[in-house]
C-alpha cells in the first residue's frame, strides 16, 4: 500500500498486452495468443488509465492507478486508490455478484486491477442521455445499495468485523478528501476549482452562498459524511459509475468506498438522475426519470427492511444488535432509521446537482440540449431545485412529496 | 501490540522495584536508592495490577496488563489495553494537562504503563461515599470531557488526522466488546453474569425486560455507540476512574478509550453521581449530587461551545468543518449538536445505574447504608428513575427538567 515505488511503470496498450500475458489465468479467458488480442484504451473517469483487452474467448478490464489525477497531471495522487477498488469488490462482491463486477487480479505494486469486461455495457448516464431506459434500472441500483450496504452494517456483522473493515477503509484518505472539499465544500465558497461559463447562473450561485440555511446544511452533511459510519459506501454512484444493457445493470468504480452514511451512496444516485430530468429533451424523458427515483427508493426500502427481518429472524435474541426485538417500539426505530437514510438522501442529491453544475467536475447530461440559453436555463432550474434540497431540514416528509415538487419545480 | 508474546512477565512488588530501578528517568523520580523505595500493590480496578512505587523525593503509579480479569482468571483477555491506555494519555493529555495524569513511561513488551502517583488523591466514589465533597469536581469533570472530546473531533482538526486517531483506537475491540456487552447488553436477558441479591428487584428487572420501549432504546444506544464516533472518548469514566482531593482532580484508567459519541462519557460519570445520590444517606448528600449534576452539565456546555467559537474564529471560513458560518442557522444545528449529546447522556446514565446494580460489575456505594432493606429499597428505586431515562426518547426536554424529575423521583 505504499504510494511511492520505484517499480511502478505506467502501463500502455502496449504494457498492459504484455502485462497480461504473463498472467496465465487472465491470458486464458481471452483465449487465442497475444497476437491475436486488441487492446484499447477507454479511460472516461477524472482519475485512472482504463483498457479493454479482448481475445478470441473473452475480454477483461484493466485499470491503472497513475501518480496524478489523470485529466490534470499537475495534481499529484498517491496510487493506493485502486488498492481501495480492490478491497471494496471482495468486500461487496459476495452480496451483489450480479450488480457489480468479478475482481480477477489485483496487484499491489503496479496498482492494477483487472475485472471482467462489460463491453456490450453502455455507461448508464450515456444511455439516460441518448433516450429511453428500462426504469428497472434503478430497481437494481436499489438492490445493489440496500444489500452492500446492508452486509457491511452493524446490522449483519459482529462489531470486530466492521471496525476492522473501518480500519482499512479510514486509510482511504486522499479520495475522501476530494469528496470533502469537491462535493461538499468548494461550491460554497470562492475556489479556483469551482467553474461554470453561463453568466445566468452566477446570481444562482451567488444565492446559494448567501442562504445561511443552506450553509448550515451543507456543515452538517459535511460533518455527517465523515462521522456516521453506518455502512461501506461506493462513494461515487453517479449515473457514471453504472454499466448497463436493457437488463443488466453493474456497478463500477469502487475507488472511493469509505464507511459513512447510506444516504450518501443513495444521494448521489438520485441527483444524478435529477440531472438527467432537467437535461432531459422531453416530457417522456422527465417522467422516466420520476419514475426511476420512485423505483430507486422503493427497491432499496423493501430489500434493506427485509434483509434487517431475515437477519433478525436467523439470530438469538442476544446475539442481534439492533433491533434486539421485534415491537412496535423497534419497528418506530426501525422507521426513524430509514427516515434519516432518506434525509441524508435529500440533502446529498442536492450537494451533488450543486457540485456537477458549479464545481470542479461537471457532467455531460447537459450538452444532450440543443442550444446554450436552455442548457443555462435548465441548470439554472436545477440549481435552484438543489437549493430547496438543502435549504431546510425535513421540508420533504417522503419519496412521494420529494417527486411531487420536484415534477412541480420541472414542469 | 502483540497479545502474546514470550518476554512478558507478570511483575510482583520485587518485580515492580526491580524494573523501576532500571529506569534511570523514573528512579530519578523516586529519588534515594532502591532500598529505600516502597512499592505496594493497590490494585482496585477489574482488570489489571496496579503498584505505588515511593522513595524520598516521590512517587510513581506502575499499572501492568494481566492476560486475564484480574478478579477472575478464568476469563482470559489480551495484553494489549494498556497500550489503548498509554495511547489516550498521548491524545488526551495535551488538552487536559491539569485533569489528568502525566504519562512518564510505557513498555509495549511488558505492557506497563508508569504515570505520575496521586498519592494524596481519593478516589471519588470513596469519597461520595464518605461525606461532603468540593462540588465544583463535578465543573472539573465537565471541563475535562468537554476538553478531551472537543480536542479529539472533527470540530478541531482536519478529517485525516481523526481518522488516524480512529483507526488506532478502533483495534481496542477486547474492552469495546466488554462496554457492549456488560453495559448495554447483558443485563437486559438472562445471562450468566448477571447478578443481583435482594429477591425485591427481581420484579423491577423483569419489568426492565419486558418494556418493549426500553429495549428499543438500548438497541439504539447500542448501535450508537459503535457508529456515532464523534470524539475520543475515556470510555469508562465513572466515580472510581476519577481521583481528587479537595482542589485538585484527576481523570486516570484510559484503557477503555475509543471514538463513540460524547454524550456517553457524560452518562458514565451523570449514571454513578446518581447512583451515590440513590445511596446517600441524608438529604444534603442528595442534594449535593443534584448540584454537580447541573455543574456538569453547565461547565460542559460553556466549555465545549466556547472552544467550538474559538476554533471558528481562528480559521478561515473554507478551512472549518463545521459550522462554517456564524448564522442563527448554524446556533441551531450547534444546538441540536448539544441536545443530541443531552439525549445521549440520559440514555447512557441509565444504562450505567442499571448495569451496576444488576449486571456483572456493581459499585460499592450502596454498601454505606445501614443496613439490606434500605439497599434494596435504593437499589430498587435507582432502578425505576433508569428505566425512566431509557424508556422514553426525549421525555426529558433540558437538564432542568431531568433533575426536576430526579428529586421529584428520590424525594
Amino acid at each position: 500500500m505504499t504510494t511511492q515505488n520505484t517499480l511502478y511503470r505506467t502501463l500502455d496498450a502496449q504494457g498492459v498486452r504484455t502485462y497480461v500475458a504473463s498472467l496465465p489465468a487472465i491470458a486464458a479467458r481471452l483465449g487465442g495468443s497475444v497476437e491475436n488480442w486488441t487492446v484499447r484504451e477507454v479511460s472516461d473517469g477524472n482519475l485512472n488509465m482504463v483498457f479493454l483487452a479482448e481475445g478470441p474467448l473473452g475480454g477483461v478490464c484493466v485499470k491503472q492507478a497513475l501518480p496524478h489525477v489523470r485529466v490534470d497531471p499537475s495534481w499529484k495522487m498517491p496510487l493506493d486508490r485502486t488498492f481501495f477498488e480492490a478491497a471494496y469488490l471482495r468486500e461487496v462482491f459476495p452480496h451483489v455478484p450480479d450488480l457489480t463486477t468479478e475482481r480477477l487480479h489485483f496487484d499491489p505494486v503496479q496498482f492494477i486491477l483487472i475485472v471482467k469486461s462489460l463491453s456490450s455495457h453502455t455507461v448508464l448516464r450515456n444511455a439516460l442521455m441518448l433516450g429511453p431506459v428500462n426504469p428497472q434500472i434503478a430497481t437494481r441500483i436499489g438492490q445493489f445499495v440496500a444489500r452492500s450496504t446492508f452486509a457491511t452494517s452493524l446490522l449483519a456483522a459482529p462489531f470486530e468485523s466492521v471496525m476492522d473493515r473501518r480500519i482499512c477503509f479510514a486509510r482511504n484518505q486522499t479520495l475522501t478528501r476530494i469528496t470533502v472539499d469537491l462535493v461538499l465544500t468548494d461550491p460554497y465558497h470562492d475556489h479556483p476549482r469551482n467553474h461554470w461559463a453561463e453568466p445566468e447562473l452566477t446570481p444562482v450561485v451567488q444565492a446559494i452562498r448567501a442562504d445561511a440555511g443552506v450553509l448550515a446544511r451543507i456543515d452538517t452533511l459535511r460533518l455527517r459524511f465523515l462521522s456516521c459510519p453506518q455502512a461501506l459506501l461506493h462513494g461515487d454512484l453517479h449515473t457514471g459509475s453504472i454499466m448497463t444493457t436493457n437488463d443488466d445493470t453493474r456497478v463500477i468504480d469502487g475507488e472511493f468506498a469509505t464507511y459513512g452514511p447510506i444516504g450518501f451512496d443513495a444521494g448521489l444516485f438520485v441527483g444524478n438522475l435529477i440531472l438527467s430530468l432537467f437535461s432531459a429533451r422531453d416530457a417522456a424523458a422527465q417522467s422516466q426519470q420520476i419514475h426511476m427515483i420512485k423505483l430507486f427508493w422503493a427497491s432499496f426500502t423493501e430489500q434493506f427492511l427485509a434483509l434487517w427481518a431475515t437477519e433478525n429472524a436467523s439470530k438469538d435474541q442476544a446475539a442481534r444488535y439492533y433491533p434486539a426485538t421485534q415491537t412496535i417500539e423497534s419497528e418506530k426505530e426501525k422507521n426513524i432509521f430509514i427516515e434519516n437514510i432518506f434525509q441524508d438522501m435529500i440533502g446529498y442529491s442536492g450537494a451533488e446537482i450543486i457540485r456537477r453544475i458549479i464545481g470542479y467536475a461537471h457532467v455531460s447530461d447537459f450538452s444532450a440540449l440543443p442550444d446554450t440559453p436552455t442548457q443555462a436555463a435548465r441548470k439554472k432550474a436545477a440549481l435552484l431545485f438543489a437549493k430547496d434540497c438543502l435549504d431546510q431540514t425535513h421540508l420533504f416528509r417522503n419519496c412521494d412529496d420529494f417527486l411531487s415538487h420536484l415534477t412541480h419545480y420541472h414542469g
